[in-house]
C-alpha cells in the first residue's frame, strides 16, 4: 500500500500543482496520488515566486500551512477526512477574520478584532478541510474597486503588472490567476468579487443576499455586502459554495430555508437574456466578446433575447448613497479617533456620506424597492440575465480617468458601473472568462439569476467552460 | 316567516343596539332578530347626539350608510351572507383609503389619492359583510399621539370633553366609547392604536408587524406603521383581526405563512411578566390597576414574575429617529410645495426629521437590532409581558406639560413613553381597559406578545374580560 502509494505519486508533477483546479486536486487527494503537503509546497513555492510582482499576499505562513497539511495527511493516512475541501488551500481576503492570522481591511487602523476566532466562512471552510494558506490585499476597507489604495501597497494584475487588478478583492483574483491557490475568499457590495474575477481572468460567485453568513466579516455597507468563492472554474466555485452557504444562528440575514431555484432540469433549454441599455458606457472589444459567449450558448440550445432596462443610472445613483451612508455610519467612531490613518481616497467618501441626510439614504432605499420590482419582472421570464461584468479590461494602475465609447468616466465608476445591479437587488452573480483584449487582458462575463438562483448560473456557467477554454488561460511568467 | 321576524324584532332595544358588541349584534343579525338597517340606524342616531360633543367623525354619510345595510338585509332575506361581519357598521380612520369617501389623514394638505380605491384592510372588512359608516378623526398626519392638532379639530373624551382622547386614532377611540359604532380601524406607528384605546376605555389590538397590509394607508413611518381593530372587547378584536390579517400581494412586508404561537393551549397556565423599569415613569394609581389586573389573572392560574428592563431611554430615542427620518422622507415633496399648509407642531417636526443624517438613522436602526434581539429573550420565556398602556389617564386638552412622580414630561412624550416598544420591536400589542382614576377616567393595561402571538395576547385579554366588567363600563350621556 505504502509501496504503492509512492508509485503513483512520481507520476505527478509536484511542481504544477498549483495550476489545478479544485476539483482536479480532489480527486488526485481522494485517490491517494497526491498529499495535501504536496499541494501546499507547490502552491507556497509559486507565492514565492510572484508575490513580489503581484502584491497578492498581504500575510502568509509557509509553516502553518505545511504544519496543517501534514496534518491532514496523517488524518487521510488514518481514514479521516475532514470533508470535501480536505487538502486544499484557500485565500482569504484580508477583511475576513482569521483565528490564526490578523485582519486589517489592509486599513492603517487595524481594527480592534476578536483574537482566536475565525468569521463563519472560514470555519465552514476548515471544517470542510481546506487550509487556509493566507490573506490577500485588498481595497482599504473594501471601499473602492481598484486594490491601487492600501496599507499594503497596490495589487498588480498578473497579466500585466502596470494594470490593476480591480477590487475590493483584488489580492485573491491575482492569487487565484497566477495559480498561487485554487481557491479564495472574496467580498461583494459593489462588484468586488466579480471585478478582479473578470479583471484577472478568474471565476467569482456573489451570493443571493442572505445565502452565506456576513459573521465575521467587516462590514463596508450592511445592505449590499456578501462574501463569496472565487475559484478558477465554476465547477470549483460550486464545490466551495456549497460548503460555505446556508443558516448561520450567529447572522441573523441569513435564510434558514433556500428554496432552490429548480431550472438546474437537465432537459431544460435555458432562456437568457442579453442585457442592453443606453445607459451603460461599454468598450466594443468586451461587447463583442459576451455577445460571442452567448453565440457559443445559443449554439448549445439557449434561448438568447436581447432585452433593455432603464432607470440604471438612478439606480448607480441610488447604491453609492447607500454605500456611502451606511460605510459613514459604521465608520463614525474610526474616523472620530483616527482621521489620519485613512488614506485621501477613502476618508473623502466616509466624509462624504456623513453629509448625507436620512431623507436622501429612505429616499434611495425607496428608489431600490421600485428598481428591484422592475428587474424581477426580468428574472421571472429568464432563467439568468446576461452583461460584462466590466465595460473594459483592466486600466493601468494610476489611471483614474478613463474614455469608453468617446465618454469619460473615472476608473472606480468603471468598475463598479454594472456589477452594482446584483447588490442593489441582491441577486446571485457569476462573472467567468470570455476572452481577452487585444492587449491580452481578460474580459469578464456576468451572469445575473433569480433570487436563490445560484444553481442555474454556475450550471450554465459550468456549461460555458465544458464548451470554451477561457477559464483555462493563464498569464506566463519569466 | 316574515311575519316572525316582525314579533322578535319587537323583543330588541333598537335604540340601544350601538351600544352591543360585534359578537352580540351577530347572534341577533344571524338569528334575524335584528336587521343590519336596524344596527346602522342605532349607530346613526347615537352619532348625531355625540357627534358635536366628541368630533369623533370627520365624514360620515347616513344615506349611504342605511342604502348599504339595505342590501344586506336583502341579500339575508335571500339567503346570501357576506361574511362574519354581515351589517356590522365600521368607522375608519381617515388615513385609510375608502373608495366612497375621500382621505385627508386630517390635514389641510388633502393627499392625492387615487379615487375609487379601498385600502386592503377595508376591502377585506367589506368583503365580510362591514358597513363603512364614516372617516374618524384623527392626529394630522397621524404625526401625534393626542388628537389635538386636525384640520377639523381635537377630538374629545367621551368620559370627559375636556380630556384628550389620545391619539393618533382618537376619532376611533372616540366613537367606540360614545357606542357610536362597535367596530373601528386605526393605525399605530407608536401606541396609535393602544393610546386612544387606553384613554377611551376600549380594546385595541397593534398587529405583528407584516401579519396585515399597510396597501392603501397613508404611511408616518414605515418601518414602525401597522393598522388594526379596535372594539369593545378582546373578543370583537379577534373577529376583525382574523377578517383583515394576512397575505396582501399588493404589500411586500406582509408574510404569506404565519407560524401562529402555540401557547393558545386550553391547558396551558399563561407565563405573564409584569415589565419594570426605573427608566419608565408612571403614576401611582395606573400602576396600582395595572397590578390589580394582575392579580386577578394570577388568582385565575396564571403565572406571574416581575421583570426589569434597561435600554429603554435610549430605545425611546432611536424610535423617535426612525419616525422623523421616515416621516420627513415621506413628506418631502408635501414640505416643499405646502409648508403653510402644515400645523406648527407637525412642521416642526418634519422640518427636525429633515436635519438627521443617515448615519444617525443607521445607528437608530442598529441599536433596535440589539434591543429586540434582548426583548426577545423577555418574550421567550413569556407568553406576554404586561404593563400600563400609558403612564397617566387622558391629559386635559391643551396641557402640553405634566408632572409624572414630580419628573415634567410633555402630554405628547408621556403618551408613547411605554407604547412605543411594540413599534420598535414589531410584536403585537393589545390594550383593554382595567379601571378608572379618581376623576373616572379610564385606565389601560397592555400585553405585548412574541411575535404572531395575536392569538396569545387575546386569549389572555378576552379571560382577563370574562373575569372582570372594565370594558362594560361607558360613559354616560346627559
Amino acid at each position: 500500500m505504502d509501496f504503492e502509494l509512492k508509485l503513483s505519486v512520481i507520476k505527478v508533477n509536484k511542481s504544477k500543482l498549483c495550476e489545478l483546479t479544485i476539483a482536479e486536486l480532489s480527486r488526485k487527494l481522494f485517490d491517494g496520488e497526491i498529499r495535501a503537503t504536496d499541494v501546499v509546497g507547490s502552491c507556497l513555492d509559486r507565492i514565492e515566486k510572484t508575490q513580489e510582482t503581484t502584491n497578492a499576499f498581504v500575510a502568509y505562513d509557509p509553516e502553518l500551512a505545511l504544519e496543517t497539511a501534514q496534518k491532514q495527511d496523517l488524518h487521510f493516512a488514518e481514514g479521516v477526512v475532514s470533508g470535501p475541501l480536505h487538502g486544499i488551500p484557500i485565500a482569504v481576503k484580508d477583511n475576513y477574520l482569521t483565528a490564526d492570522y490578523p485582519t486589517t481591511a489592509c486599513s492603517k487602523i487595524y481594527p480592534d478584532n476578536p483574537v482566536g476566532l475565525d468569521s463563519t466562512m472560514v470555519a465552514k471552510l476548515r471544517s470542510a478541510g481546506a487550509i487556509v494558506i493566507g490573506k490577500t490585499n485588498m481595497h482599504e476597507w473594501a471601499y473602492g474597486a481598484t486594490n491601487e489604495e492600501s496599507s499594503y501597497g497596490t495589487t498588480r494584475n498578473p497579466w500585466n503588472s502596470e494594470h490593476i487588478t480591480g477590487g475590493s478583492s483584488g489580492g485573491s483574483g491575482a492569487a487565484l490567476a497566477a495559480r498561487m491557490v485554487p481557491a479564495a475568499l472574496g467580498s461583494d457590495t459593489g462588484g468586488s468579487i466579480r471585478i478582479p474575477s473578470s479583471a484577472c481572468g478568474v471565476s467569482g460567485l456573489k451570493p443571493t443576499a442572505g445565502r452565506v453568513s456576513r459573521t465575521g466579516i467587516l462590514p463596508l455597507s450592511w445592505t449590499l455586502d456578501i462574501g463569496g468563492p472565487m475559484a478558477r472554474s465554476a465547477q470549483d466555485l460550486r464545490i466551495l459554495f456549497n460548503v460555505v452557504s446556508g443558516f448561520d444562528p450567529k447572522c441573523p440575514t441569513t435564510y434558514g430555508i433556500c428554496s432552490d431555484n429548480q431550472s438546474t432540469n437537465k432537459g431544460h433549454r435555458f432562456r437568457i437574456a442579453l442585457f442592453r441599455s443606453s445607459e451603460i458606457l461599454c468598450d466594443d472589444t468586451v461587447m463583442e466578446s459576451v455577445e460571442q459567449a452567448l453565440d457559443v450558448l445559443r449554439d448549445d440550445g439557449a434561448v438568447v433575447d436581447e432585452v433593455s432596462f432603464s432607470g440604471l443610472e438612478t439606480g448607480f445613483g441610488a447604491w453609492k448613497i447607500l454605500l456611502h451612508c451606511e460605510a459613514a455610519a459604521y465608520h463614525a467612531k474610526f474616523l472620530e479617533e483616527s482621521a489620519d490613518l485613512y488614506s485621501d481616497n477613502v476618508r473623502v467618501q466616509v466624509e462624504a456620506g456623513r453629509c448625507l441626510s436620512a431623507s436622501t439614504y429612505l429616499k434611495a432605499q425607496q428608489y431600490r424597492a421600485v428598481f428591484n420590482q422592475r428587474f424581477s419582472q426580468l428574472t421571472d421570464r429568464y432563467d439568468l440575465i446576461a452583461m460584462p461584468t466590466l465595460p473594459v479590461t483592466a486600466p493601468r494602475i494610476g489611471q483614474s480617468e478613463l474614455e469608453v465609447n468617446n465618454s469619460p468616466i473615472t476608473s472606480q465608476d468603471a468598475m463598479t458601473s454594472i456589477a452594482w445591479i446584483a447588490n442593489f437587488t441582491g441577486l446571485p452573480a457569476t462573472s467567468v472568462p470570455c476572452g481577452f483584449d487585444e492587449r491580452r487582458l481578460p474580459i469578464g462575463l456576468m451572469f445575473v439569476g433569480p433570487a436563490f438562483g445560484e444553481e442555474t448560473i454556475l450550471s450554465v456557467a459550468e456549461r460555458y467552460q465544458a464548451l470554451t477554454q477561457w477559464h483555462k488561460f493563464a498569464p506566463s511568467w519569466n
